[in-house]
């Protein structure tokens, strides 16, 4: 069957986002204050072929740590999106 | 209060997307079969400070159709970061 997942990508805590402080800046130049800790990552959405969804989501998360993720700074997470 | 929110962009249905299609051309050659549909997209986590949860999501997603994507070719949806 086919299961459609989600990696989503992220920094580690500590590790420096100048693209999130950058998006930070420049917000209340737009009007929007009140909002912090603005951190930006990377999402991939995909179909699983697989006998069931867990083994699917295993196959994602191995994907997800060899190919679409730097381990030594970045978080990756395998979730279902069915529920888009 | 602090309500932590995830905003999700997405490249629109039909736009080339030449990362995804990259990715997918890789997974055989690394072992991984059986995967298809690769779309590539950003994810943003931040918190807003609002009254209330739903007016802390409307102001994520005036902010990710404003600031953190295309409107042109790609989709952005907001939620609820708390239950990382």
């Amino acid at each position: 069957m086919i299961y459609p997942v989600i990696v989503e990508v992220t920094l580690r805590e500590g590790i420096a986002d100048p693209e999130g402080a950058t998006i930070e800046r420049a917000l209340p130049a737009l009007g929007f204050t009140g909002v912090t800790n603005v951190r930006a990552g990377k999402s991939f959405r995909f179909d699983v072929d697989a006998q069931d969804e867990a083994s699917a989501l295993a196959q994602a998360t191995a994907m997800a740590e060899r190919l679409l993720s730097n381990p030594v700074i970045e978080n990756a997470t395998a979730r279902s999106g069915a529920s888009r």
